[in-house]
């Protein structure tokens, strides 16, 4: 991990831009080549899913404007989007202090979820009563627009 | 990676509480035991940092309410908050589709990130002219606190 030149910045002046090629190559990558990478819903905020990027999917992604991943279980690159018509255009991008997490905020097309929910956290633990509730396909994404109302 | 107990449960009924012990011995930790924990602000919906947590840290979290992560730097339990007093009070936790990733909204006392920042995504990317700027310290809790005036 290349945490070094993230932690060398910390202080670095808001007004003098990093080259963006420089940042790439010092991004802490895991042993596996990739970056977790956190997408959030740019108007709702809410969180829509984590997944995974490479060198390469992470250029794409600059390229396009869209969201591509690098698909663990399929180890191949991942145009979100591209079968569902599902797309995310990102709207932001921003790397973490250690330069080992991304968080990009997206204008979500349809369901982030593969189930059709908004996003993927729909597994929701209470630890008062050791209980979990499966959320409803949509319950999120309706309240979220009855909020909009 | 344990993830057909988590697509058998895509269906689930809302109404029908899921054994929290149940969901735990299923998650899908990693080769290292670990599972990326998405920290998220619950009153500005930041997204505040990602961290990692192992099963003992997970249970620490439920049963005190306040973040417990692994720190793979240190390879020891960490209780977020112990030396700086910024802690992070759980408010939700949920689980994603895959069981592979926790998102945690959390009440942050003081700033979540170590430089002072109130979060960690402090490196924006500009993808149109290839540059990164790094974000003062507290920039960014400064406009959220000028939003809310």
């Amino acid at each position: 991990m290349k945490h070094s030149y993230f932690a060398s910045q910390e202080h670095h002046s808001s007004d003098v831009m990093l080259p963006l090629d420089e940042v790439l190559q010092n991004i802490a990558f895991n042993e596996a080549g990739l970056i977790p990478v956190i997408a959030q819903d740019v108007h709702s905020q809410e969180v829509l899913m984590l997944a995974w990027m490479n060198r390469h999917a992470l250029e794409l992604t600059l390229a396009t404007k869209k969201m591509t991943y690098w698909s663990r279980s399929r180890q191949a690159i991942w145009k979100k989007g591209e079968t569902s018509g599902n797309w995310q255009h990102v709207v932001s991008m921003s790397l973490d202090c250690d330069g080992d997490t991304l968080l990009c905020r997206v204008e979500q097309t349809g369901a982030a979820c593969h189930t059709g929910r908004h996003h993927c956290f729909y597994l929701s633990i209470n630890p008062d009563d050791n209980k979990v509730c499966v959320q409803k396909p949509w319950a999120n994404h309706l309240s979220f627009h009855l909020l909009l109302r």
